[in-house]
């Protein structure tokens, strides 16, 4: 069963909690719960990672190496500013599919710019949790394709 | 059966003859078969359109207003810079997601820029026809979720 | 009876039905019906035309080149990016008054720029369908002063 | 009858001996005058006031509070830098109108932006002094229909 | 006693009328009062001067040079563009500090931008009226320590 | 024979008419008879195509390619913001030269920026209609070293 | 008594020793502890924590949500560039001032923007450790006020 | 004998006591008299006006315009915003020389930037007083011209 | 038989040897001899010159003036940056084109201005070393119908 | 014997690994190994130290104060946004020599600018990994003439 | 008697030939004669120099070192790009005016930009040859100051 | 025996006595004569060249093509706006090292940007003349590995 890490940046931990105007009320247990459960029905093995420390990210980053399929990253504020986690993802093999909850084009003009995106595969910007679904869903069909 | 109206914006006509490096082999028509079909299977009716003229594609968008529950717009080249097509959106009540094939992040600078998206539900970039049908996938579950 | 042109560009087709919030309850044709009336209350016989297709605009200004005392316009969003309108109005010997249903400059930052002013006669901008009356006041006035 | 107050900025004095190419041969006391005797015509009792003095001009805007229906304003120069003039207009109810007799986007770069115009109601631009007389007549009808 | 001057600039006669949902309800009078007994609780004695004019509050930075300890200066819009009152406070040997009622980092991009906050000591912004009692605790602890 | 097509974009229909000072007195008529004429003399087959509108523009670029040589295109004011009109070309084999007739440096700064020019071959500006027959010149020379 | 949280970023602990020229020659830890007794005799009560790591950082101002009335930050360099810590400060109810030792305004170009200040209640820059003093008065007051 | 006027912006009145490091220690009156004298022996009648008031400059800028041959300015800091002082230049046709005392070019960065320096005849930066005698020759030279 | 001169700038020397992906194979003595042939086949003498001193062009242009009818310039990379050859361009009376052998336009940003171009009567740039006939026969044509 | 310290940044524990087009075979280990015989036979002893995590180079570098004589840092891609490490190197006494393997002028954008090479000794940039050599014999240097 | 050195830059050999319209008809022989003469009279030695070639510049001002009390320079168009002159003159102890003779505030953007000019003693701009004369009688007063 | 050529650019004939604070009290000769020694203990020839004259040192960058195995320069103001030197280093296949002796990053901004370095193999900055010898070093190590 292939393998794929989901990466959630920081202050995801307070999913459900923080500004559940634009997060929504489900929270980060809950979310990765329910990934979880979706990913295996869909023959893929997901584990989740959350961190508020760019180190951290990074370091699990490489660690994904030998280790998985793709990488799922939702990198939080680090997408605006973190040229060592694009750094990170560039030195690694892993396809990743940076996600977005909320739709960063509706606000401030900050989020309007990813410095990660363009060492990702793609991007799912503004579809709440079911954009981290649809990674898993595309990574599945990549996978299949590559078998 | 809920319906979805696409929308391929200019040059995608020459999809699968038009720089296949970027954005593969696959024809508008084997598209727009095999999207109705996914569609289809999805219990959702997909409807298909592709113009190379901004203003028949505001046109569409206009005649979606009471036929479609969700429309999915790869406005090609348009995406950065027609206004009159964000207005559009904007002065509809249609949720929109916005597809790119590539990934808009690792080409020329103009592509970074989306004036499209701010009106949109959500964007899925860099996944090539995989995005299609996430985006198909994503209205599934936003519209049953509001049955 | 001195005539002139009312050409309104993209989406105000949708008026009366788009964001009333911003541009308020009468529609298109509403609108163009009092215009009419009140031209012709000022001795003026008013054409309307509206058009989603830059390049239908493009060609109502070269027609109204040697039948109209005067073209007023309000471009909708290509307002801001066509040059090729603006060449048409630059191109044309007949004055232009540009004018905009709601206040453009309370709104999005891109809206706060006409590249078609600088070749109009001047703008009226924020006064609600009230503007297009003085616009037509503007011309009969105009039109008086040169007989 | 309804009170409105005009107030001219900064070089509108020499009106008629400044730059008649741009500006026209009309005085301010006769432009005063004018549209004095327009207003009530129209049954608006228009008070002018002019001041080449900012501070004179916030004043002016202050104690409108209680005592206008409506301000039409020409700031000249001040139009490009003024927040002080903003923050006035922003700070009391009563609605405003700008207008400026050249138009402003035929003329030097820094005569585009106006930083005043987001706490207006409109802009007329370029009419020349009917530009003033055309403010006069929105407010009459703002005034009509909300009687 | 030590004394110290209190500037208000533009529109800040308005306070307490002025968009009270920003500014709060208490008025300039009201403010100068409570102003002038905290300052003598804590054994300074505290006068207050508020203009619209430009110059005018130049003027009072000139004539404070022999005459205070201090200057606390709110100075409104001034602040985004008034290098004149820059330069005046940089060419008097009297210590500065300007105060903001409102968080001006929340508002619009002007007002992000002090023209005035490098020839000042320090800044305290967006503590409400609070905001000018820490600025008269800021000067007592500071002349305390030179005494 | 060698087939060329010739496009000429927006206002280029007023050619003779609108401002002569800038374009010259050829009308588009006089013009495309000239260079069908001198094309063949040069063994050359010249089709010409003229249009206000943006997508016919596509349309005609994606009908070249399995008919034509090569592009002469001017494209008016396209040149300063049409991405689809450039990626039209970049996504067909046929090579394509611009063409200006007026030196476009001399004019408005928006009209020193070509969004198109970098997927030409190359570009010939401000030697009037010469520049045309230039075009042609240059793609006999071309087409006879390929031989 | 209510409880107060003060954080200080990257390079604080350094105070004292670190370019005393610009921050003088209190080291942190006689900082925190002449803050604490200001604090307990004001009968506030006074945590006090430092870190280098922006991660660190983030997490501290999370667990700060159910149990402390107010923090006090001073995020050093993070100011001009962590989206995270804002997004941390967004994400958490606890009201927060920002606290400045020297006057930013003065230095270097980027020191003139803080990406922290707009999710902050305010702002206190340049009045030395002073400024501290004056952000646990600010918070006392708040606290009184809200008894 | 022909009359010039001199004109002192903002906080010239300071000259002499405010950062004598740059301006030197000349005091404004010392200055007049010493101008004064020096344009008698050339023939030339000067008149001395100073103000911090933006509106009595422009003021004078007008009562200038039947009465003087010339006119000195030194705006001080409204030289970089007072677009107004501008407009008051353009619409007089007395010829305007700028002196700036101290060389503006090597200092803070908004220095640089003359919004007046294009409606002058021309500037004289950075020569100390001695630029104000040189402005007087240069009148002198051109009067005689002219005669 | 009317003269022309031809200036290629700095680097051009090595033309056949520097990046000949980009400049193709024929040396600079290739290059003059083919044009001074051609020229000849067009009753037009060409002279040729070439140096990597900016100063020795500006003195080549200055000599032109009495010289020759036109010129053709290749600045090179003083293109963009030169304004002291722009400068001498607009101080002789002849005509000039400027041509460039690749397309600028598809390489680095900074090659994409200029700040010759305005000055000049066009630009051939892109069409290879087939642009220097093209701007031959452009003078011929030119002085033809002069003539 | 001078001590010196090695701070390799973010992602160069995968040197050999990542992107060996552009960052070479040699792992961090051989680096390191190399660069401590390299220094001894220079003699002078170097520790090394690498970290993905900001937080821990930041502490590293307050570490090296009364530890080291001089530091050589690859801050990886901190070096473009990280002033926290610029205010590190800043705080501490000891010079620091910057270094990057690859030529970053020859790579994105974003790698052209360095936050932290005003607050260093200099820069090494683009010579592999013989630039951490070079460093070393510039210490070497440096230490020797200031015995 | 104290010698001063006037430099012109490229294209000045061209005075009363090139644009008389902006630069008036004196040739630079009768330029250099006239202003030999003048400083004469003011009991100076002008020694003159022109060229179009910036190498040769930087070499007259260096060799002005030992030699010369006072530069006098118009640096013709490499007053906005050329840095090398600027450290030229930084370099050596010489005292330098620079001088325009038309008021290049009232020309092309790029001319507004002097970036000599910081490391003048100041600058005359567009008193046509006067302000040659103006900068002589500068360093004439200056010399006597330091007698 | 290797050869290697040494280019300095403008002003640095000047070392030694041009601000010495900066650049030491080094002779542009003492240089020379130091880093030829150097260059000879390490089995190197050093060719010395130094000029004012951006022509003559592209000529030099030229004629090293056949006759040198690597080029060290410090292009001293040339640095920052010589695309032609930037050109004339892409023209050969000779590899070049950039130096600068004092660290650009410190100092003015437009110091900040080198147009040559993209095409150079690496720079060297601020390590004073240290940075030519370790340059010889690094050509070298390059030399001996290609051996």
């Amino acid at each position: 069963m292939s393998k794929l890490l989901l990466i959630n940046g920081p202050n995801l931990n307070l999913l459900g909690v923080r500004e559940p105007g634009i997060y929504g009320q489900t929270t980060l247990k809950d979310l990765e719960e329910q990934l979880t459960a979706f990913a295996r029905e869909n023959q893929l093995d997901l584990s989740c990672f959350q961190s508020n420390h760019e180190g951290a990210i990074i370091d699990a980053i490489h660690d994904a190496r030998n280790n998985f399929s793709g990488i799922i990253i939702n990198p939080g504020a680090f997408t605006h500013y973190s040229y060592a986690i694009r750094d990170a993802i560039a030195s690694v093999d892993v396809p990743v599919i940076e996600v977005h909850i909320s739709n960063v084009h509706k606000r401030e003009e900050f989020r309007h710019i990813s410095v990660i995106a363009p060492v990702c595969e793609g991007q799912i910007v503004g579809l709440g949790i079911t954009g981290y679904k649809l990674a898993i869903l595309a990574f599945k069909e990549w996978l299949e394709r590559n078998v």
